[in-house]
This record gives C-alpha cells, structure tokens and sequence, in this order.
C-alpha cells in the first residue's frame, strides 16, 4: 500500500487558496491512503526573522483549521514537524550526501537569496530538510502542486544517492500525485492567492465577511456594464464557481455570464450560496475546538507519537546501514 | 559552576598524540568539572566517503580507549553523538540564524573544497553542528587545542545571534579553556601526529610495539654519529620525554643527549620505561573492557541518557523561545 506525505507551512488558518489548492484533496486522500501522514512544518517557518508569537499563534491556527477542514486523526497522522526530530537528524544525514552545487541551483533559493544581503544558511538547506520529511516515512506518492516538482526531484535524487552510496534499496524514490484542483488566484485576479498577498478569503470567515470580500472581487476585466457579456474562462469568479458549485450550477453560471444574463452580483451571489454550503460544517467543526482546544492538543500529541514511531525505525535502520547505532557495535 | 563540553572524532583506538593533546587532560579535568561531557562525534564523521564496517569499529575503539584512558562514567558524561538526535535539531535551528557568509569563510572549509569536485553541503554545516554540539549543554568552558579556536568563536556567534534575535539571554558564550599539552608531532618528526599519516603509537600497543616504533623514530637530523652532542629543543623523543617522565629524568635526558652522553637508542629505552608506566594501567583496563564489552555498552547508554536529559530540556527551552513547542500552543 502507498504511504503519503504532505507538509503544509503553519501560515494560520487556512485560506480557501490552500484549501482548494491542497488540503481538500488531502481530506479525500485519507480514506484511500490509510495512515497518510499531514505535517505542519514549523521548522520550515524559521528561516527568515519573525516573531515567535506570531508563529505561535499561526502553528495553532493551522493545526485547528486543518481539523476543521476535515483531516481525521482517526484516520490520517497530523502533527507538528518539531515535535519530531528524527526530521532534522535525517536532513543531517542528507546534508552530507548532497552536493553544495545542486542546492545553489535550486530556483527557489536562487530567487530568494538574490534579494538578500545576508543569506542565512537555513535558506540553502531548506530542500535538504524537504527531503527529510518525505523519505524519513519512506513515502513513495507525495500530493504536490507543480510549483513543489523540483523539491520532490531532490527528494528523488537523495534516495538515489544514499542507496547507491550505501548499496541498500532502502529509500524509495517518493512519486508525484498531482493534486487535481488548479492554483486559486487572489481575490485580485493578479496572483496566486496568499495571505503574504491580504487576497484570501479565510476558510473560517462568516457569511457576510466572506461577501464583504467577493463584492469587490476582480471579475473580467472586459465587462464594464450589466449589459456586456462576460468571458466566464478569464473570469476568477467563474474559476471559484467551478470549486464550490455542482456542474449543472457552474454550466449555468456560464451561460449567464456570457450572455449577460447575470451581472456580476447576481453570479457572486450564486457563488456564496456555494461556500456556505461547503463551508458551514468546517466552521461548525471550528467552532467546536474553539470550546474544546485541548481536543486539537490531543490530536496533535497522537499524531507526534505516531509519526515519531515511523520516523524512529526509519532512523535506526538508517543508522545501522552507515555503521551509526548501538548494533553490533562491540564487534 | 562551569559546565565542560569537548568531542573527539570516532577515529578508532587513541593514540599517544590525540591522549596527550586533548584526553589526557579530559581525565585531569573530570575530577574539577563535575559532570564534563565527553562526545565521540560520529555524526561529523560522515561527511566524506567512508566503510560503514570501519566506522562502526572505529567507534568502538574510541569509546572503549577513552575508557581505558581513565575517563570514568561516574565522574563524567560519555556518549555517542548519533545518540542524542537534539544535536542535529538544533543544528537545524542554527542554520536559520547563520549566514552563509560566515561558512564560506571557515579556514577548513576553504582548506578542503578546494580540493574537491564535488563539495557535500555537510563540509559547509560541519561548524553548524559543532556549535550545536557545545551549546546544546549550555556549556561555557571549552577545552580545545589552538586549532579549534576558529571553531569556537562561530559558537560564540551564534549564542550572540540567537540572543540578539530572540531578545534573550539564553545561550552563554563559550571560552575556550586552552588545553596545557603542546601538540605531538608524528615519529616521522615532520608533522602532527595523526592515524592517516601512519605515524602514530597507538595507546594500546604493548612494549615490543612500542620499541619497534621507537627504534626509528626521528631524532635530531643534525646528529649522525653517537659521539655528536645532540639538540633536545629539536627533538621530537625529548618532546615525549616531557610528556612521560618527571622533571628529574627529562632534565637527565637532555643533559645526556646534549653532551653526547647517551645515543639516541639510550635515550629512546629511558623514554619506552615512562610510556610503558604511563600506559601498563590503561592497557590493563584494556584487557578488562574486552573481556567485557558490555561494560563500555552500558557506560555509553547510561552516557547517552545523562546527556539527552540535558539536551532535551535545552531544545525544550529553545522551541518555547522561538514559538515553536506545545507551550502556549493554544493560546
């Protein structure tokens, strides 16, 4: 059976951007993937400067709205990265088999570091840490968005490696599962929706909040008045329909926009009905570990043992291929 | 009271120059440093390529000749590195707070990739680790030979780094504590003595071993014949005189050698009596620990323990500093 992993920054509560873009599709993943393993990793989030109450407030964010959003511990591991160090052991065993070069050359750390003056070291080993996460469970199918590929094929590359330098098949090499929704852009219509951005709409919004922020909301550009047809394919709203909406609403979200039969408010209008639909029972679930957060603490401190357990045997066997560990060490 | 930290390479069974440049003086400082903590580094050890099967005994030979040595488990605190995994963990969190810069700059990094084609990131991060090693005890006296003093000043950065950032007055400042012996020079006379250049005497070799290693070691080039008087400042046996006998015999020695009083085969038996001295009762615990091998097993675990105790509650402080942890988690 396929083990999965996916990591998630501890951004806060989620957006409907990660929700559509990631953890909706872990929600579904659960259930065919037994055990499937969804961490918070909190010691991605340190690398530039912050402040620690903040990241605080955020880790406990995410982890609540991931509940909300319907990850069952029942079902799938939900933890906290640092709650696990055998993450960082293990990206320390890989630092030592990663060339400097193909770290250098990695797009992210080139367009984040061109911007600094001091670079910290963190920011270059970040995919090493990638790695780690995904091969100490020995995952073999990772959910992924297409911006993530060129970490998972260093992921690929460090399994590679340290079976050929150990000669072991130990690490298989993790696979793509392309995640089916497409990226959600900002309520701007400009770029990827992100809180970096302040063009979310938060999954745990009220009604009227979320209204607040469609009104305004970028349609296409083209239509001007009530009268004009609209292009629904260059339209976000349209996009958002197709996420919220069944086919015979989208269809016919379509057709009225394209034949002027709708105005935007009225396709807007449609388009909340939606997301209150789909989003009342999160914020039911929300609101229920509000009154009763130690049920998130408890989640989490199971998830941590859980996946603690994995990531030990995986360290000791690791430890035992390189001549590291207790075994047979008095000969 | 001060807290002690030093580590050794897992580079096998001691020899007399890593005994008198650093171990030697572990065991002198154990009975002024309650609770100093002594670390055989394997997780440095890895950088390169190596033999699993070789390292595995090579630390079996460094724990059980440190033992042999005189460091004693129920006055000091010895341990595996790859036992205690909050040393990489902090490593990790180091990384973020230290610029790339500094590495890059390291004398021993430049040293080495320059010779490489392929440099690991793990060369790049050694001193990350290292400062993660002494901080994670909090330590503040650091017993090191000159040429770790580069080492040392990135841990003192990197305790100021991580104060300065978090506003807190966590890590202390680690000083070096000089070690008192001078360097050993190898038998060829020509460099430090060192196990890859096969000039050493190892620590538990017997007396006819000894000799045979004695017999051509280099003296003072300018004395051919047994009648020229000889320079002891130049000499590298009169050197280990002064590790291995008394005042009155190494004075003895170099009023010899000076007048031409003793050859050189004189006064290499004169210094084969001190090391045999100084080394019977170390051999002898020796012979014990392989008759035993669960002794030095057991004073791994029980070391093992003590330190990840300390460590545990230091990571355990640092995550609640950063916002990291389940500290206040929900708010």
């Amino acid at each position: 059976m396929a083990r999965i992993f996916s990591g998630i920054q501890p951004s806060g509560e989620l957006h409907i951007g990660n929700y559509l873009g990631a953890v909706k599709n872990w929600v579904q993943l659960q259930a065919t993937y037994p055990g499937a393993i969804y961490c918070v990793v909190d010691y991605h989030a340190i690398t530039g400067s912050y402040d620690p109450a903040v990241l605080r407030a955020r880790r406990w964010g995410m982890a609540k709205s991931l509940l909300a959003a319907g990850i069952d511990p029942a079902q799938a591991v939900l933890f906290m990265q640092s709650d696990v160090p055998e993450h960082t052991e293990l990206s320390w065993i890989f630092t030592t088999i990663t060339p400097l070069g193909d770290l250098e050359r990695q797009t992210q750390f080139k367009d984040k570091s061109s911007k600094m003056e001091s670079i910290p070291a963190g920011l270059l080993m970040y995919p090493v840490l990638q790695s780690a996460d995904i091969l100490l469970y020995r995952a073999d199918s990772i959910p992924v968005g297409e911006d993530q590929i060129q970490h998972l094929e260093l992921a690929r590359d460090t399994a590679r490696k340290f079976n050929a330098k150990f000669g072991v098949e130990y690490f298989p090499e993790p696979k793509p599962l392309l995640t089916p929704t497409r990226r959600i852009m900002g309520l701007d219509g400009n770029a990827k929706m992100s809180k970096s951005l302040g063009n979310t709409i938060g999954l745990l919004e009220t009604d009227e909040e979320i209204w607040q922020k469609l009104r305004p909301a970028m349609t296409d550009p083209q239509r001007v008045r009530k009268s004009d047809p609209g292009r629904p394919e260059v339209c976000n709203i349209y996009q958002l329909h197709k996420a919220f909406n069944d086919e015979a609403t989208v269809s016919n979200v379509a057709q009225q926009c394209s034949t002027a039969g709708w105005g935007c408010m009225d396709c807007k209008k449609v388009l909340l009905e939606g997301m209150v639909q789909e989003l009342t029972p999160i914020r039911r679930r929300s609101a229920e570990l509000d009154a009763e957060p130690q049920r998130v603490l408890d989640a989490l401190a199971d998830g941590g043992r859980a996946a603690r357990g994995i990531a030990q045997q995986t360290i000791a066997e690791v430890r035992d291929i390189m001549g590291l560990g207790s075994t047979g060490l008095a000969g």
